[in-house]
């Protein structure tokens, strides 16, 4: 895998953006090796992923993204340019439940994840051993109503001196205040334990059997300050009968949990997702 | 297929019960083909559904039910005994959209569902010709919301006079009044276009791409007298992008809509299923 | 819905194709609305869908491929020109089975599929009544062994006459001869009723029964010249237990036969399918 | 949890069974707790599983099963009976890849899986250090092809010193001799990473990319002398399409791998599975 760039953009629906973004490309003697593209034909807005390879570019990578402002502004974009060597900083917020998180670790262990785990904060004691065995370096963090104030303070310092990109809440079962939530836009991923917007709030499981559904879910979407009303990233569910105590929901329920939260997290950092509204584009 | 026997049995939750059933038929020389039990540990309510041969039962058809009383009364029993070869008799209530009711109509045609559809009722005229040709009677009942009442009044009727045991309605598309659905408690089954309790009333679709939910879903329930919120029979669910507007979520949705009204009624028409409070048990 | 056009490209892969299809669009004054790519790094091949608005664009239609050609040559693709509101001809092709028949007949109807259903072909004579009251011309041959050779010219006969673009076998049961496979290549589609490769030849859910498997399958594939190998569009399945028995199976297969079909017959419609050996690049 | 007794049960499809075994159970005053039978109607062979309390039984644990000879005997009956307090001896056999290895490791460390994992058995030195440090033994065994003989019973050994009851091969990759395999017949549980019968034998995922398939699959099965024939416990599926290179379509499965396996595992645990010919019987 040689290191490629990729061009996240967005714009107001017009002609020849296709064209001009691909000219680009091509005059720099770039190469193409993905492209994908929507268009909201209700917001008549565009959006494009452009992949391409840096062997062979003609400019250096860090005048590539100033050289591309002719393109952007002359189609008023929103662009970003990520490069797929450079590894984004990731942080992981747990809590009692360990499936999400080991699971997460799993996967970057044996390198599935396209990032570094460089932090997990947890408000439990439980996971320090295992976490630290693991080689990445564990925070604790402790949270009471009195004490939450304080923590979020802690949590945000512990997020900026590990540099951190992205930040999963790995059933980490706290609220975040908007201080937090707005420090991190569109960059830290939630994994709620339902079918959203069914059974928004505490004890969907409960809610789901209290209702008496026959597929339950779970989604993974940014955290924005409503709480799990924020785009949703990705969705997930499975089958369940009248046989299904609350306990039982709740043990298939974590088994799509985990699913979800990593294919959205991997979506994430492999650059494939765009926000607009409380919509996301995940391109393929 | 021989015809069978199927007692539909729920009670307090106690010992002895499946004992008790499986003595009764035992001892009339009966023979139990299939059961299906489930305790609700949090209500402690026992049900069961027990299948039976007919043929070498000691009693008369019409003498079983009465001679099961000794055990009904013993446990405080509701108790329900059909025979698979009286054939419940089916109304099927349609708007404009054509694709629910072609689909029943077209797996009855072939046999596949255990019933007789005796009418069909519309509020648009667009199928009388279809419906007529494959043999069904058809009954055109426009609706206004002036003439809501009157119109309500002749449904109640029509299904009076053909002595309907089972309503479907396929995309009917009106809120039935309480007095319609009092008249046929727990058998009505209503198709909504939604993952219930996600996006009740009106425009479902539209509100799931207003949310940009990655899966859609149908929801195959009993009407009660609360708008989407009578028990759940069957749902069913498919992914979706960002690139599906609000016509290709409706064009997707259908096929969920059919699969799952046509999965509901089944397990209806075979007996399958009990109803308490706002949920139920289908048995396999 | 405006006509657009649709280019389906393919080429060995190389630098500036995506700039170079791009350039001819906007050179012309069109206007991208959708396009999609994909690599087989594999076989090292390009593959494109573009579509682009007719309106505006500043050749007649009926020049455009050859202007293209310049590009097309240049690149050594192959590409294929279509116009959405150029509706291709179908003929379905049935046999005792109604389910994939009427489904896509109401489908048909109801504007769902962009194309026109000229035929259909039958060798059971069931369907006729109901076909002709849909308005479709019903040409009913039946085939025996003996008369294979005679039926088949007359199936091609009856395809050529109503200048068929597509053939559907909506479960026609029937191996069509290389004769009759090579007169349209790629243009034919069949329901296989198995998760294919699993369970080729007959009587697959009788083999999917006695195998004991969990999941059941249908396959919507090209037909070539060798049973159930040809290039697959789509699949989908459904899961199964131990209470399943043959005729279970045969009726939950339907619905996936049904479903599949008609998503791979759209796909197909929306030229949105291009075949390289035994696989399809199917975008969405 | 209180602790419960299950019967399994099967033998020739007769009157009177389910009688019978009620009567037995209510006889001793027990309580059935959870009852669920099969009869397969071709091989008429009349299967149960009969979940009943202990507390208040009139018959110490340890009399039971003879006592139960009564109606076994009567019957022509196989019967289990196993108890729910006794926790089967788990060993996870494991090779290069970690995925169902761990997962399986922290189901059972967060209690999810009603067994002792007592032995992690390795032919790759990888996971020793992990393994160890969540408190199961770890035996590495290096395998080639001069040392399987050995090999294998150094593996024998070590399953008899651990006295295991169960064998779950988490993508151990080596096929085990004849021997091995019946020292623990259906107590061998695989993982194979394809839906079979598609795609036996080596690099599924290869033959699936190589084929064309719009769907992959994994499957849990017993282990049989004939390699990927064996009793199908569970199976899982996900739609892939053209886009899925083989390393694709492997990180995509090992998710299916992954769940299937554990559901599998959960199922045997439980005293779920019945086996008979190729086939299993899984209650719910």
């Amino acid at each position: 895998m040689t290191a490629t760039g990729v061009l996240l953009l967005s714009c107001p629906d017009q002609r020849g953006v296709v064209a001009a973004v691909a000219d680009f490309i091509a005059s720099h003697n770039g190469n193409i090796v993905h492209a994908e593209q929507h268009t909201d034909d209700v917001e008549k807005v565009f959006f494009q992923r452009v992949e391409f390879e840096i062997d062979g570019f003609d400019l250096p990578r860090d005048q590539i993204r100033a050289a591309f402002d002719s393109v952007a502004s002359r189609f008023g974009m929103t662009a970003d340019l990520k490069f797929t060597d450079v590894r984004p900083r990731v942080a992981i917020m747990a809590s009692k439940q360990p499936h999400c998180l080991f699971d997460l670790l799993t996967r970057w262990r044996s390198g599935e994840l396209p990032a570094d785990v460089v932090a997990v904060i947890d408000n439990h004691p439980d996971h320090a051993d295992l976490v630290e065995h693991m080689g990445v370096p564990y925070v604790h963090l402790p949270v009471t109503p009195e004490t939450k104030v304080a923590q979020e303070a802690k949590v945000l310092d512990t997020l900026r001196s590990y540099d951190v990109d992205l930040v999963v809440l790995a059933r980490y079962m706290q609220i975040l205040s908007p201080a937090l939530v707005e420090a991190f836009p569109a960059r830290i991923i939630n994994i709620h334990h339902s079918f959203l917007p069914a059974f928004i709030g505490a004890n969907p499981y409960r809610q789901a059997h209290d209702r008496g559904v026959k597929i339950i879910g779970a989604t993974a979407h940014y955290v924005t300050e409503e709480l799990d009303e924020g785009p949703v990233l990705d969705q997930e569910v499975t089958r369940v009968t009248h046989r299904d105590s609350v306990p039982e929901l709740t043990r298939k329920g974590r088994d799509l949990e985990t699913i979800v939260l990593a294919r959205a997290v991997r979506a994430h950092l492999e650059h494939r997702v765009l926000v607009y509204g409380r919509k996301t584009v995940v391109f393929s």
